[in-house]
This record gives structure tokens, sequence and C-alpha cells, in this order.
């Protein structure tokens, strides 16, 4: 069969090859996550279930890709970042993007009944995924931190939404009425006044979100981490979620979830 | 929080807009899937359960995207092609491409026991996607074609590939090396002669790969395919593989796999 | 010297190669021409030397790149149509927007004198350039319609502005008072009440602007257009602009400036 | 005129905007130069009235683009370096890369007299153009390093390539044999020995190339320079390349011609 005479379509293909010395950062996002949520009765504001199972994606991911120095997610969403140095697959865009993402998606579906239990999944859900370079240290600790501000903006709010809704007897559309035009502060003052909730109190993880770094060489099983360039020291710090190799079958070697400030945590460990 | 200090990083991402009134035809491939069917123990060299979970990962990004007017699929590979005029995701290319690909791999996973019974999913998979443009016609034939062709050399190998192993007791090496540098032609002989195999009587779906089109109007249940350019009224061919709302819960209306030369199709639908 | 240390710096320039099969027009436009006319004291609303010495520029840009079938001028612009199958400069799109504008600015400073005479250049011009592929003719004969309409409505306009200051004394700011908010039909009517004008029997050059392509091989001096798709048998139309060669040292072979709708003469050429 | 009904053709244009936050560089390179240089008697090895030429083409594009911070030529190349903070054009990489090339290209042609003369241009020259974005300074002084190192080779090369064709009498294709596979130390020793040319001591002009940067506000007659990142105190240094002013009608405020190491002069700028 005459394959060569086919063959020139392959020259329609474009290179999309990123800028070398970047860091490289793949955010995936969930689509249609507000229906997925609901069709799947999440807990509101945050369901431990779900985010637990999102970290556990992504640290698949990030066992996959030796080349991610750190992992930061909340709500449906999570960014890995790519050492600058890195050639995994030539730095080629689409591919990055697809392999993460894919990987990401199939890896909720797998592990779902582990955080979901006999809680069945009623149809598989999509995630997009981009990847955007960054040139300086700064630009990168400047993305992590914009993720974040979004975590607490959007918490802060869910949180107060859902209290009014699930302890006031608003409904929805009256709560949303409630809000508009609040600023954090008065957010802040309406959970204190009205529920008694200092903000500042909650949850970590639900405030900051979950970053996932890389635990250093000596407390690792297998040693294929020594060639990154980001490690960092555990610190016993009470904010750590650890125990995860309790529920998990494979233990990922390597990785620590931690809650706290990115650009804190970028600082102690070099970026 | 000073939310608007951080947000200059989204300047950071790229358009990648596709050009307008081009097919677009989004691949995608699995990754590492020789060690994956190894581990799943694939029946050699077709698995017909993992063909039909392929198609059926197709059939929901089809079902999901109505802008995709065909789908072609052989090995761990399928492509979907986007009708020239669509504006979904205002054409751009990486959204395309990634929630292709993460909806189609988490429909392999979410479907697996379905095809693979009790056999346990070892790992979650990944795939890889990419987009491609084609400006006429006959660049998209020719596109089908050579991944047509693709299928015909693979298959007509790894069937030779796997008899003498199977039925010949030969070692893989050996039977690499029994096969360097034949031609078709002495491959269809070596079947013929060797294993009173007429290649050409084989599994068309093997030979030729599946294709996946929509349903004409009239036999939907739904009438939301009216839209679309490309309709084919089903012909009783023998070569149609139908039945497949008698193991889907959800039945995908608007949808017929068949096999068949990818042009012979195409020409018959239009294109 | 160490070379090589530094040669990996190639590494950070990027592909910009155009996809096959599509149109490729590279368009130049002149950088703050408003100025520039107003400093060299250009005849308004239409200077013909300057617009002479454009398609001279032109001219120079498609003797040295035999790939373009088409250039269509107006104002301080012009358009240069690659055929589809052309491989000049491996498609690369900076390398054809920036060897066109660089090889049309520096023609248009050498033939200066030509067209000016003893008015001397007072600085040196910039000229910007893009390239646009385009996927079928259809969206080709819109492009050049497209220009061609701009054409049209500036003329239209200019034409009008100009005879209010130049005839009837208005400043510049009245003429574009007493022309706001009129259409086309009304500034005919002006045209016509005003300045006994019938604004179809001004120069068509001005109306509809220029089209070069190349004559048919029987009257080249040399051969080497052949190989081009787009040919025209020139009429005996009045609106052709011949008499090239009587001003011209090096009389362009190959070459015609005619005026005229653009559809039409596509049409006559075949695309 | 239905212009509306042609407008989407628009559509078909790209976006090239540059990541932010790199340096930008745009280099021309000159086309087909090996025959212009041949058809205007340039003198071999290097022409100083070529080098003046192009360098004056270089100080009108800097006059015009006060973003450039610096500006480096040798043989028929110059390379521009914007600011990384630039917004020219909203860093549209096809925008950048064609104005300045034309520019050149224009400016080429209009300065050629003052330097060559009443020897006449024979025809127009065209330039290509590309943009290249690098991410650190080091990145930059490595870019900048690297053209250096070309300027060094090949004016090496060149000058024991026309000293034994111009004073030994060989043809060039017995000169071109003479060097084969000769190392820089081969080429030092065989200027020393047989022409008893100390290479070192040369002009730097042609073994450096030449560095055009901007002198501090004080000594400029207009202050639209001190939006500069980049202000270098012009030492007294006997390398530098001064009395511009004296050939020039248009004296260029804010420029000095340097030659001597890149590094060294990007260290000293605070590159």
């Amino acid at each position: 069969m005459a394959k060569s005479k086919f063959e020139y379509v392959k020259q329609f293909e474009t290179e999309d090859r990123l800028l070398p010395n970047c860091w490289i950062v793949v955010r995936i996002d969930g689509k249609g996550f507000h229906r997925f949520s609901e069709q799947h009765n999440y807990i509101k504001p945050n369901d431990d279930r779900a985010l637990d199972l999102m970290s556990k994606a992504a640290e698949t991911v990030m066992e996959e890709f030796k080349d991610i120095v750190l992992g930061y997610g909340q709500s449906d969403e999570y960014s890995f970042v790519f050492k600058k140095s890195t050639n995994v697959y030539n730095r080629r865009a689409s591919k990055l993007a697809t392999n993460v993402v894919s990987l990401f998606a199939s890896s909720f579906v797998y592990f779902w009944p582990r955080y979901f239990g006999t809680q069945m999944m009623q149809y598989p859900p999509a995630f997009d995924s981009r990847t955007v370079i960054y040139p300086t240290d700064k630009n990168l600790r400047d993305y992590l931190s914009w993720r974040q501000a979004d975590c607490h903006i959007n918490n802060l709010y869910n949180t107060c939404f859902w209290k009014l809704i699930q302890e006031k007897g608003l409904t929805p559309a009256q709560s949303q009425e409630r809000l508009k035009g609040t600023m954090s502060s008065d957010k802040n003052e309406l959970l204190y006044k009205e529920f008694e909730i200092n903000y500042n109190n909650l949850s970590a993880l639900h405030r900051k979100g979950t970053i996932i770094i890389r635990t250093p060489k000596q407390d690792q099983e297998n040693g294929d981490l020594d060639i990154l360039k980001l490690q960092l020291t555990p610190s016993g710090s009470s904010t750590a979620r650890g125990g995860l190799s309790s529920r998990s079958p494979r233990p990922m070697t390597g990785g620590a979830r931690r809650v706290g400030d990115v650009s804190a945590i970028l600082m102690f460990t070099g970026i």
C-alpha cells in the first residue's frame, strides 16, 4: 500500500516547543464541575473527599513526571510546575498539556472509589489544560500567589454563602443578594457576628489550597529524585497533611502535601 | 487581598486559535500502551475488548462534542474530525486537544469494567493529543487514508508476527528476524502458505479500523444532529458493527460504528 | 574561541512555518504616511507619482519573488499573493514578511527620484508587513474584495473631503463636519450636485486600486514564468495601465498593471 | 458597498505577541550580500564605507525605536535589543521585525551616497529579520557573545583568505584550499609568519564589530532617553568611534558607537 503517498499530511502539524530556560506551568481545570459536584452530592462549601481525590490524581501525575517540582491545587483545578531545564517531550506544549491532563483525568476516575466509597460516579468528567511559561522566579511566585488569592477569595465567599443557606435558611438567590457588594472585611465580620466563626481558624487546606512538593532524598525509598533542583526539608508543621501512605496502596515516595502560603514555601525552597 | 497585584501573570498566556475554514483533527494516542497491553494481558495481535473500549470512549467524546463529524480509530489511537465551521472553544487548539483527551481518558477508565469484566485495571493510563488542521477535503481524506494505511501495515505485520510465535513457537526475536525486510506481498504469502490464511478474509475491523459517524436525523430519538453537515444513511453492510445499544446504558443516538475504506465512506458523505 | 559554548542561544528561535496548501498573502503598509505625505507635498486626494512609485516597488518585489502570482495596491499599502504550493523560505512567515517588506522599502527609496524628480526625500520611511493565509479561493477573493472595498470607501470620502477644501474653501475641520454621517449615496450626490462630478467617471486607478499580474509566456522575453498557475491574457481594456517600459530602465517582463474589480480579474484567471 | 461582507477575512490573522518580561532581539541580515558586495566593489575583507553605512542605518532605527537599548553589528547583519519591559506594538513579533527591517533597508539606500559618493547603487537590496526572546541577562549576553564569536571567526578567516589572494597571488580556490582544516592558532600564525601581521593589532571594529549604545542624559540635547534602563557613561576609550556628527546632517543624540567585548560592555551597563 502506497503509504508514502499520504504521508505528506504530517507536514500540516506545527511545532509548539516552549521557550527554553523558563518555568513551565501546566494548569488543569475541571470542565462543568458545578454540575458534576451537584450530581455527586459534594458537601458544600468544601468536600474533603473530592479535594483528596484531586490531590491523589495530582500525586499520580507527579510520580510519572519527575521534572514537576511542585503542584498547587484548589477547588477543581491543579497547577504543575516543571523545572526550567526540563526537556520532557522536547518541551512541546501540546504533549505536556495533554499527557498531564489525561493522566490526571484517568486517575480521577481510577481512584474515585477510594474516596467516595460506594457512591458511584455517574459519568466520566473532562478537564481542560493549558501551558504557560514564566521567565523569572518572581513571575512564577506571582502566578502561584494569583491562584492562592483566587482560592482565598472564593472560599471566603463560599463559606458565607453556604452558612447563610445551611444555617439561616436563605435560598441561594437570597444568600447571593445578601453578599452582593461586600468586601472581605464585611464577610469576615458576617462570619464572626452571625456564626461566631473566626475565618482564620477554619481549615488551612480550604483557605489556602494544597501544595505538593517532593520530600528530600534521605527520606525516600528510591533515589530517583536527586536530579531535582527543588528539595524541601519537611518541617513538623501542624498544617502538613500527612498520612497518605495509610490509605494508599502505592505510597508516593518523594511527595508531601502541605498547606500554607505558596510564597513562603517557595522562598524556603529557593525559588 | 490584593488580587490585582498578581493578575498580570495572565498576560503570559498565549492565544492558539486555529485558522478558520479548515477541518480540525484531534488525534489521541495511548502513552506506553505496549507496556499497558502486556500488563493487562491483551489478546494478540488484536484484543476486541480493548478495541471496543476505545470506541466506547470515542463515542463518549462524540456525544459531548456535537461538532465532531467523524471518528477514526485503530490500535491505541483515535482521530476526531471537527467540522470546518466549528467554533467550539473559539477554535483554541489547547482547549480542543485537552478536553477531548481528558474525556477520552476518563471514559476509558470509566467503561473498563464493561469490557474487561472482573479483570482489574492495574494503573490509570495516559494519552497524548494533538490538533492538526487541513484546508481541503482532499487533505482530510489523505489524512484518514494515512492513518488507515498505518493500520493496515501494522496489522499485517502483527498478524504474521504473532502467528509465528503462537503457532510456530518462534520467540519474538526470531519472529522479528523472520519478517525483516519482507514486503506486503511476502507477508500475504507467508500467511497463506504457512497458515492457510487469506489476509483479506480476516476481520475488517482489524484490517481497516473503526469509523464512527452519525446516523441521519430520522433515525434519532433526539434531534440535535440536524446542524451537522455530514450525515450518512446506514447501509445494511455486513461490516457494520451495530448492537451498541444492547450493551450500553446510555445508548448513543446519532452514532454508528463502521469499517471500510475511509475514502469511500467520506466520498459517500460528501467530503 | 569557544563558539559552541554560546551556540545554544539558537534554540530560543521558534519555527513559524505556514500551513501548507493555503494562499499566502503578505500585506505591507506604510508607517506614519499621513505625516510622510504631508512632508513630501503629496497631491490630494491622490498623488499619481506616489501611486506609481508604490507600484514600481511592488513590481521589484514580484520580479524577485516569482511565486507571487498577484499584487494589489491602494494608498500606502500593497498585498502580495503567493501561490498555494510555494515553498519559498520553507514557508516561514517571518522570512516571507521581512524579505518582501525590506525589498519594498529599499525599492521605494531607490526609485523615488524617478517619480519625484528633484523633490528630495526628507527621511527614509518604514513599512510594516504581515502574513495571512487563506485556505480557499473564495477566502482569497474575499480578502482582495475587502481591500478593494476599503480603497473605494476611502477614495470616495477623500475625493469629497478635498473638493470641499480645494474648491469651496472649507477648513479640514469644516469639511470633516460636512461629511459626518453621510452615506455613499450622499457623497455621490454631493459630488454631482456641487461639483458636477460623476464619481464613476473618475480615474479607475484611484477608485479601484492597482492589480499587478504576470503577462502570459508568449509575450515574455524570458521564460521563467511558465511555472505559474495564474496567467492572464492581457485584454485591450481601456483601464489597463500600460507603458511601463517607456519609463523603466529595467522593463518588467511578465508583469502588467491593471485596474478593475479584483473578483472579476481573479475569476478570469481561474482563482 | 458591503464592506462588512468581506471583513470576516481579518479573522484569519493570528496573534504573535511575545512573552512578557523577556529581552527581545531583532536581528536583520542582508540577503544575497555576497553578490551585492561584489557588484558594488566592496573592499575585501572589510569595507569601512559599508560598515559605516550599516551602522548609520542602525542608528536611524535606534532613533525611531527608543526602547532599543543596544545595537550590535558585524558584516551584513545587525542585532537590536529591546528592553524587557517594552510594549512597542504590543510586543507583536511581526510588527517589530518588519518595522525595524524596513526602516533599516530604506535607510541603507537613503544614506548610501553619503558613504559611497558617486558610486551608484546598482539595485535595491533586501534584508531578512527575525525576533528572538531571551528570558535572562545571561542568555542575552550569550546571544551577543555568539554573534561576536561569529564576527571573530569569520574575520580571522577572511583576513587570511584575502591576504593570500591579494598579496600572494592565490586564486580564491587555492586560498580556500590553503585554509581548509586550519585552527584559529594556525591562522594567527599564518598571518604573523607570512605577512608579519599580529591579528590582535588589526582594527578592533573589524575583529569585534560595532556596539551602539545610548549616551547618558546630561550629554543630550533632548531629554527623551531618561526612560531607558540602560545608560552608559562614555569613557575616553581609544576604541570608541566618534565623529558621527561631523558628517551627519541629523546628529544622533543619545547614541555612541563603540567596539569591545560585548560582555564587558554589558556588564558595565548592568545587564
